[in-house]
């Protein structure tokens, strides 16, 4: 039985390394080099165990940082979404869905069902740590532009309005955080590079 | 108080990008393109959430999450140690020591003093989490070696011994995913690579 489940779990292991190859629009701080939704997972997850004290509602750690570190292992099929793209939404559309479930499916069925769960939970954004780790999501890449004169911001002409439609997101997952970004954005326009 | 610590942390967060910078000698899974520490980083990460079930004892999987996350942050200033290196060695060196103090000093006091004491235990590998953690760190290699042809068993001539020497720590986390890695060693010298 373990060892049956140790063959499915490595198949899973082998599998999400090809989240290494998906590129994000966003760059590495101080960078040209485009970050990959790895790399970005693993800032994400950093971000979330120094960050928590700053959630304004006490949330389930292992949760969120379980979330931010899966959220975008379904990309392994259907590719990034940028943020600002108006032509696809970033609900949980049909193919990542379909992607979840092959993907996280190639695991042992309880563990399969758990992280199938844990996505959707993050992708609904209703609850507490899905809130927070959503707001780790749309915080990094704030940081990434503003440090990257403008980053994508710049390069794909990105309004005001719509950056800070997208990064008010953030006041759900933290209060705090977000009046950081707002002073952030504030600066990024004073700069010229928003 | 709250956004004192904020931009100490957000000093942190940036610092810690370069962590996408520092190349590893292994490669990606079936693949030439060189791993880097955020993405070997993350995906230890996985593999511990995982493979969990498979330690030799009941372990803190939070703690393990943070240790495997923040275990190679000290090479922004050290740079990657080859795990066959003969020449340094890969105890707690003062070089390590010192980079820690230093990136990890960014962050306020006690959340500094919190992953400082964290490393110090995986490099330690004295406890349950360090011990599977650790097995996590030699696992993938492991893996990825033998999905690449011999990987960087054959691009430096590492010989069978040096192999099982190293991979036996594995033992000492897990012994179920030990059992796997002497199949896999010994498939990978009848395969002739290794």
């Amino acid at each position: 039985m373990h060892s049956d489940n140790l063959s499915k779990q490595i198949n899973f292991i082998k599998e999400i390394d090809k989240i290494k190859y998906i590129q994000r629009r966003t760059k590495l701080f101080n960078s040209n080099r485009h970050e990959n939704d790895a790399e970005h997972s693993w800032h994400l997850a950093m971000m979330a165990i120094v960050l928590a004290e700053h959630s304004n509602t006490p949330i389930d750690i292992l949760k969120v940082i379980k979330m931010v570190l899966i959220h975008d292992i379904v990309e392994i099929d259907t590719g990034d979404v940028f943020l600002h793209d108006t032509t696809l939404n970033h609900t949980n559309t049909e193919a990542e869905t379909i992607a979840a479930k092959r993907i996280f499916g190639l695991l042992p069925q309880e563990q399969a069902e758990e992280l199938i769960s844990i996505w959707e939970e993050f992708e609904a954004g209703q609850t507490n740590e899905a809130k927070f780790a959503k707001s780790m999501d749309r915080f990094e890449p704030l940081l990434q532009n503003a440090s990257n004169q403008g980053g994508t911001w710049a390069e794909y002409n990105v309004s005001y309005d719509k950056v800070f439609d997208t990064a008010k997101g953030i006041k759900k997952g933290s209060e705090t955080i977000w009046n950081y970004t707002e002073n952030l954005l504030n600066e990024s326009v004073e700069q010229g590079i928003l």
